[in-house]
């Protein structure tokens, strides 16, 4: 297990916002739970005014590329390049059913994807990426917050 | 001005999840761009697993009660108790817009709002909020992930 501190993740801001620049989003949206804090930083670090979330359910159980929902629809009647944010793209079901979910609704934007771990057996690459994901990753959010008596 | 580093960060998320728990919200409500990293943290530390985001234009020039434009709209079909969650509740004017608007679409729910700073001065008082804010305080979200050529 790798524990990913607060440090790490500052160091690793830049790298990540260098490889996401030439995209130049103008919307940033953060998988929640996992990519609000990583995109609240990217967005600082691009500048990038428009932050939005989405939260997908079924994860766990979810076998097929529709089964999906989006809770939360998000506004992009604004947006023409649109990053989406996640923490690390593991099974990478998450992705794989949102992508053409968001597409299809959005047939105007270009949508990229960034994370800051991704497993090498996910169903879909993120455009952005910084680590190969070898082990699991305990992210300081997940880990940092929680109470005493929980740990 | 007041930098407030993530070490001051972690050490508050517990006190302010205390201040929160006994309202026992189901859903978390990011006000973006702010809000995200606070909003992140208290989900963690509550156990709330239904995390959303929401974002207000019109911030700056807002001078009355309904001048606001919520992007995003968030879907609460089924929330119950909604934590709102600013980094600092300044003017106050966000959720003094923003809440009545909630209220109105969502009768049903009963609204909380929380932050780690509030002036005194501000239209509302969030109903859990930590510290009063008497100075500019440079979140390190606002700080740490800037580009180095534009600090």
């Amino acid at each position: 297990m790798i524990y990913y501190d607060f440090e790490r993740f500052k160091n690793d801001i830049p790298n990540l916002g260098t490889l996401c620049e030439p995209f130049r989003p103008d919307t940033i949206v953060a998988v929640a739970r996992g990519g609000m804090t990583l995109a609240h930083a990217l967005c600082m670090h691009l500048d990038v005014r428009n932050l939005q979330s989405i939260r997908c359910e079924s994860y766990d159980d979810m076998e097929q590329r529709n089964d999906i929902t989006i809770i939360g629809n998000s506004t992009f009647a604004t947006s023409k390049r649109i990053l989406i944010v996640d923490d690390i793209v593991d099974s990478g079901k998450t992705l794989y059913a949102l992508l053409p979910l968001l597409q299809q609704h959005n047939p105007e934007v270009v949508f990229k994807t960034a994370s800051l771990f991704t497993k090498s057996t996910a169903l879909i690459q993120p455009d952005f990426s910084l680590h190969e994901a070898t082990d699991w990753i305990d992210f300081f959010w997940e880990r940092d917050f929680l109470k005493s008596d929980s740990l």
